[in-house]
């Protein structure tokens, strides 16, 4: 009998087969730098084509940024889960060539839902965004199919 | 003397000028279809290259088209002003193709601080997100140097 | 055979008996002036007792007078339905003596999860809070046993 | 020359100051444990009169609870401070007897608006709500007057 795989090599399983299939994320530049149970860190330079009429870039963007880290941190355990509301705060400005680093991590998870934290820092370690994003887990349904769903992830 | 541009004017001369140096709604193939003092609508094609792993329209993506939205909407008046912090919620999914509508609305404003919600709809006439966006105003400041403020608007 | 009660009556006995049982919004004197599928109206005078050390009603207290009026809004249908997640912005001071009034409505409902918003305004009709909540079904569980449940509302 | 008074001394004589004059907070019940820079810990017993319809703790209580700690934080450098949005997530329910424990800290601060985060634990260290809250400085003015203004605090 083979052994049932662990939660990290659940997360990073999920984190190869997510990724291959975001081409919004892939399209942005984005890296998925770490995955564990409940807990992701993504990476994003900001590029000229993401700055908005202010020269500073877009929020939206940043945003995406977030919600990538959020997305494969509450996937991490192979059962699917959406978000269903999430909430950003912009407190500082992040320019061109800025490296953008999302941390997000798993605040409360009970019955289907959840709430997530994720922190955006520049290079230069200074706190640019706060992302509080809410998800929803649809029971029982993989996101890697034929791979174990986590159950005990983060708790 | 030449007479005070009113403020529709203004929002159009807000509106040319602000898109034409924003490369992020640019690159996100988005169209200002519509601007009046307090008010914005924009328009944005679901592409491929907005699709995460679960084949529906990445939700930054989303969020960055309502936050354009936002953004004209709050500038309308050509006195500068950034968002300080937005909450999405994304209530049905968006697929490759669909034609999504987000029209912009000040709920609130005083002092330096104002609400403004936007609803984006697609081509069905569907609700697919809602957003609420804090607006922080910088007293004086123009967006279109040598355009008029436009001091009364929405009110 | 008994016909099946149309959903005003279900929302009405489900204001009755819902707010028999609710102590807190009793205590802060709320009154429901109104209940229909999916909205509710709620009633609050500003006391002594809820100010702050700024003289001003604390935002705690017109947040709880939003969800109260949020609450039965979402319960209308009779099928138990909780907070997940609240939003408030408070956009002008309340004093004492001040008649709020919240007036909640459902934005969007899908499956479990619903979008309601709650407008307050003062007794100048100056709006003095938004408020936005993300609702979540208890699917099948009554509010009042043995009503019927209202499956269409608001719909 | 009488020395300036340090960080948390400002502090102490901020929390006596506001909590006589807080009836809000007094009439729920809260105690103020502690204090200091950007920082303040606030607690409350869910009493008969807190409970709604489903026999649980009103979630606007919980968010006066979290809201007082908040403002403790945010006012604790003797600058006037007020809340310009909030944002709760309540993760579990409260029942009569539980003992709440508000716990706020400053996330960021930049210019004149600053975000705070305010976890709130039961008397079994369970968490049971979550809450951010956006604050809005009012340059130079005073909470106690003729106490100084800390202005390094938390940074």
């Amino acid at each position: 009998m083979r052994p049932a795989p662990n939660p990290q090599d659940i997360a990073e399983a999920v984190r190869e087969a997510m990724f291959a299939k975001d081409r919004a994320s892939q399209a942005l530049g984005m890296r998925v730098e770490a995955i564990a149970p409940g807990r992701a860190r993504v990476c994003m330079t900001v590029r000229e084509d993401m700055l908005n009429g202010f020269d500073i870039c877009h929020g939206g963007l940043i945003t995406a940024l977030a919600d990538t880290a959020f997305a494969f941190a509450c996937n991490a355990g192979n059962e699917q889960t959406v978000a269903s509301g999430i909430q950003v705060d912009i407190v500082a400005p992040s320019r061109l060539g800025d490296v953008l680093r999302a941390e997000a991590h798993e605040v409360s998870q009970g019955g289907r839902t959840g709430v997530y934290d994720v922190n955006v820092h520049n290079q230069r370690q200074e706190l640019v965004a706060v992302f509080r994003g809410k998800s929803y887990r649809l029971k029982g349904r993989t996101v890697v199919p034929g791979l174990a769903i986590a159950h005990a992830e983060a708790e």
